[in-house]
């Protein structure tokens, strides 16, 4: 008997009930039972996005409404800014190029936010930019980026939209769309939303509708004015992945029932503790000055690999994390706190880590990453 | 109590023990435990689809993976042929429309299949195709369309590819992809695979693969190459559909238990009795000539409209049909019999049709839908 603990950056853990919801019959997508769990839906992602936008549903993973992003709002030529800190950055660059258009990059170290200052400069020196791109948690890195003043920077510039990567944001930490002039949110069903991937969601300002009226790239599955038509009438423009909708539909209700603020706060104590937690056993973290709340990333002790942390948690405790990605796999691992967890799923996560580095050779001394974040948690 | 029948050609009714495996608590994409779900999926697909191709696996639904033939495999101007005689033939053209393709279209009244002659003499006139489009199983009007005659003709041709939406096809009705020289097949998850809708497929011949390095239009999301790279190292490019992919382990270890060929006799044995059963109460085929096995598209009796059939249907009874989409709504009525479905499935919907039908004010006189099917049905 080997128990299962998923503690990686997604997807992460879904709860008994949303699964028990998931397994019945399946309904009909044009009939009216399913119209139903669409109209909660609709209004439980309008809440959850803090908007009074219509939030699009797609079958997909959060990828695919990243391109849609690009590919509804865009025209060739086009110039945009993206930062490239990590590999959901560099994403927004690939997606950008391959659809043409000319793409600023703010290249960023791995680990560091990028400073509102370097967009400032850029917009400063470009009165044509189109478009600004951004990670509000690059998940790759464990860094937040800061939303809120590039939002500041783009807001009044009425032909530059800003376009939001919140696929480990959105339910982690404040990112009020309507409030703060996000122009664009796409994010994904399998981190804080708490259910299986293959759902994907987008929601426009009207500034990013207009936008959309001019844009001449193709696109036809991820239509979003198509989409949008559709859902105001109650439906999808194509089959949307029903099971996954019913769902949606418990974790929006779960989230309501525990309100928007505290669900924030329960991830900003879940990710303060964890930090606690490997700093007190001597370990540094990745990205020091601006964590997300979403996920830890971790450096790895001099002398043991980041993959050895990740491959001896699976294998001999059942605890399933996330190794570093390309430039830095191996030098970190990255210890996720988001969705479906609560105070012990830490103390669970880091007592694991414990002992897998005393697998591994490390000498933990009299420090203990279970006490330090038992003294946060206890706080609450 | 009102018991809920699902009769609807997609989504279709989920074996118990496929919600049974979807509701287990989620596993990580990057672990061994999906490592080896995939391998199996992978497997399986290729024995469904008939060919030593890579099956290419998306979270969308069938929709994405023709937008995806598209966008693969053609570059603006290519000349195409599609068949537009019913909703989603239209569909192929318009998808080509969209990314700059120049479309000839054959117009088929709705009902009837396409003649092969017809693509013949189209090919015969333009020595620059660069790709014929067709559905196998045209949804919206129940037609099956020749595909085998069809693939003769673009065979031998170096510089023509056949292109296959097998939605309501796959798992239904023989298409042997390398034996018949198919050179992209589609499907989705919702119809004849018995799982609930999110995940489409794709197959492509060597041919198709070349046309892919020549290929200028942009993907990114749907990326066959990027996809098909990943899979060969049995992972997906971006993350799957997680429980999906677990249910569909589940499906194709019970296609491979009964066995491809009787899956297609028991297909082919429900057809002909729900197309026994409507015309013994003197109903007319909508598609008289070349039904497809996957549903029946029924024309509604004088005075009687089809969507009240349906509507009867769902609120007096509990079954879920299809009515007619777009000019076909309102004339005809759509009894589906694909995926997980038995004789009995038959009885009950023809049973549940012949008393929508006497509410309706409709005379059945002496005459037994039921009893027509059963003697189709015994002779098993």
């Amino acid at each position: 008997m080997k128990k299962q603990y998923l503690l990686a950056p997604g997807p992460t853990p879904v709860p008994p009930r949303v699964l028990q919801a998931m397994s019945m019959p399946i309904i009909h997508h044009r009939a009216p039972a399913y119209r139903e769990v669409f109209e909660e839906v609709r209004e439980g992602l309008k809440y959850l996005f803090q908007t009074q936008q219509e939030v699009l549903l797609f079958a997909a993973s959060g990828t695919g409404a990243m391109e849609g992003a690009v590919a509804n709002l865009f025209s060739p030529g086009d110039k945009v800014i993206t930062v490239n800190g990590g590999k959901f950055g560099e994403r927004w660059g690939q997606i950008a190029n391959t659809y043409g258009l000319k793409v600023l990059t703010i290249d960023v170290p791995w680990g560091q936010a990028v400073e509102p200052r370097q967009i400032a400069d850029l917009l400063a020196a470009n009165s044509d930019i189109r478009g600004v791109f951004i990670q509000a948690s690059e998940t790759s890195t464990g860094v937040m980026h800061p939303v809120r003043e590039i939002a500041e920077l783009v807001r009044d510039r009425e032909d530059t939209i800003f376009v939001v990567d919140a696929v480990t944001g959105t339910g982690v930490f404040a990112l009020p769309m309507d409030e703060w002039g996000l122009d664009v949110v796409v994010t994904g069903s399998q981190k804080a939303l708490m259910l299986p991937p293959g759902l994907a969601f987008a929601a426009l300002s009207e500034k990013a509708w207009r936008f959309n009226e001019t844009s001449t790239l193709p696109r036809y599955y991820f239509d979003f004015a198509k989409e949008r038509k559709n859902a105001i009438k109650g439906q999808n423009a194509y089959t949307p992945a029903v099971s996954l909708v019913v769902g949606l539909r418990e974790v929006l209700a779960m989230i309501r029932a525990e309100g928007l603020e505290n669900v924030f706060a329960r991830h900003e104590r879940l990710a303060t503790a964890t930090r606690a937690g490997v700093q007190a056993i001597g370990l540094a973290l990745f990205a020091p000055e601006s964590p997300s709340n979403a996920v830890t990333a971790v450096c790895a002790p001099e002398g043991i690999d980041g993959q050895d942390v990740v491959k001896t948690l699976r294998t001999a405790y059942g605890v399933t994390i996330a190794g570093g990605q390309d430039q830095a796999k191996g030098k970190i691992f990255r210890l996720a706190h988001l969705g479906y967890v609560d105070d012990l799923d830490v103390i669970t996560g880091l007592g694991a880590l414990e002992m897998a580095l005393m697998d591994l050779g490390y000498d933990l001394k009299e420090r203990s990453a279970v006490r330090a974040a038992q003294m946060i948690l206890k706080q609450k």
